[in-house]
């Protein structure tokens, strides 16, 4: 299969849901509506909501309606960069080539477009015109399985500690905590709602949490390898940030060379997790591959 | 009915709920499981969670099972303390008497333990184990009044307009609009949240809607006649900071002894707003009043 035509349309579907799921720009507030949808719209790859899709796919289901719920991924995503890339935080100036949200809108709108997106996930989980198709226990289930991936025990959990080993010598546990949490926690999560849409069984949904754990892993030893190897253009902000800030990587542990092996074999096992699976489950197989091999 | 008394059974109860729903301070990471709970329990009088007990006991339900509810609640009315009083925000020093989050665990770890907070109102509301007498689809309905009055519709919307307007002169609608979307809107929801809860028919509903809409109105003005008159003792902030800030209040435009008298024709409506209701709305009643009488 073609993966980059599936993700090119997957995309398409998801960036036209995302359009309707945040208000209109020219809503009052108008500076908090802008900046929401500066830093939604700004080039992502969706690649949490394609996961979600792809993981309903693999189960045969039919995922017009997981869309919102798609969607709501990608608001989550979008606050946590907005947060993270804020002078108290990573003080990042660029992201996906643009100036980040707070160099063009300030502070002080940047905190609260990120808190606006963070509620507007939650709002379009639990809004019934949007979703009158998802009984409302598998949207409570999946409520819970965002909002425990967004807090402190998955990705602000994860930011904390990125923050607190800036420049210190940490260990490669605490290095694994940072991006099962920071990155992985989001991205499994996303899998498990497209399984939970799905009404995965038991069996099921325990590969697609193996799989979402690995891609997850692959994912951010690809952003660590990029880091350094990536052009600006390329990956759309400063090349070599962690190791300015003195961030720890998976690279400053096992080298370049010995992450590219691990990322492949983290991938592989990906792939294998999902053996039980049938052809409709090429796309999560591809999307796999797909995270390692990306250069941006 | 001594609603002293009352609000101080049900405060404990909430406080009890509150030390079961938030994770130790012992946990890794430390610093924002610290941070959460340094500024949950501050000695916030938890005017939100028994606003929707007190809902829900007007109904005729029993409120055991709302305590996680309406606890989560004072997880969001904490965010949202906690980013307010950030130095890109409002830039306050002091809340309940004490230094503010960022004053004693940096900027970073403040914005996070908010970030961390708001998760975790909706982590509470979708979890099965804590409100397994809830059924789904009234939880759904729950997390969607939370998340509409938490976001841009609600206190993000309010706290935007607020921010932008100091220092310049804004006209009375302006005020309204940061009155009912700061403050407001979270009152209003907590009202609706105990409706909500306990099945509040259509009447019903709305009559308790449009109580949690006065009262909240009442609580604001009582708060801005509070910054003229309060003693730094006595409101556990620093007085006068509306002022200091240029920013407009209920006082600025119709004087202190008006604003007093508006309050209490406020609480008078949402008195009334309750005829329907038999004895078992007195608390409701009650807190009304309180709330305009209250010195701090």
């Amino acid at each position: 299969m073609d993966i980059k035509a599936y993700l090119t349309k997957k995309k398409e579907l998801v960036d036209k849901a995302l359009e309707k799921l945040v208000p209109p720009a020219k809503l009052f507030p108008i500076s908090v509506h802008e900046a929401m949808r500066y830093s939604l719209f700004a080039g992502g790859k969706r690649v949490r909501p394609v996961l979600a899709i792809a993981a309903a796919e693999a189960l045969g289901a039919r995922t017009a309606d997981l869309l919102p719920v798609a969607g709501s991924l990608e608001l989550i995503h979008t606050y946590s960069l907005i947060h993270d890339d804020l002078p108290a935080m990573d003080n990042d100036d660029l992201r996906r080539g643009r100036p980040t949200c707070h160099k063009v809108y300030g502070e002080a709108v940047a905190i609260l477009a990120g808190d606006g997106l963070l509620n507007m996930a939650f709002e379009v989980l639990s809004d019934p015109r949007r979703l009158k198709a998802v009984p409302a226990g598998r949207l409570v289930a999946i409520i819970k399985e965002i909002s425990t991936a967004s807090g402190v025990f998955g990705m602000v959990g994860g930011q904390v500690v990125d923050m607190e080993s800036e420049g210190k010598d940490v260990d490669f546990p605490t290095l694994e905590y940072i991006h099962t949490h920071k990155t992985g926690a989001l991205i499994r999560a996303s899998v498990r709602t497209g399984a939970l849409y799905a009404k995965a069984g038991k069996r099921q949904f325990i590969a697609l949490s193996r799989y979402g754990e690995l891609v997850g892993l692959a994912f951010q030893i690809t952003d660590d390898i990029l880091d350094i190897t990536g052009t600006q253009e390329m990956i759309g902000k400063d090349v070599g940030s962690d190791i300015k800030k003195g961030k720890k990587t998976f690279p400053s542990f096992y080298g370049l060379e010995e992450s590219r092996t691990r990322a492949h074999e983290v991938v592989d096992k990906a792939v294998q997790s999902l053996r039980e699976f049938d052809r409709k489950a090429d796309p999560l197989r591809e999307l796999a591959k797909y995270i390692v091999n990306r250069v941006n």
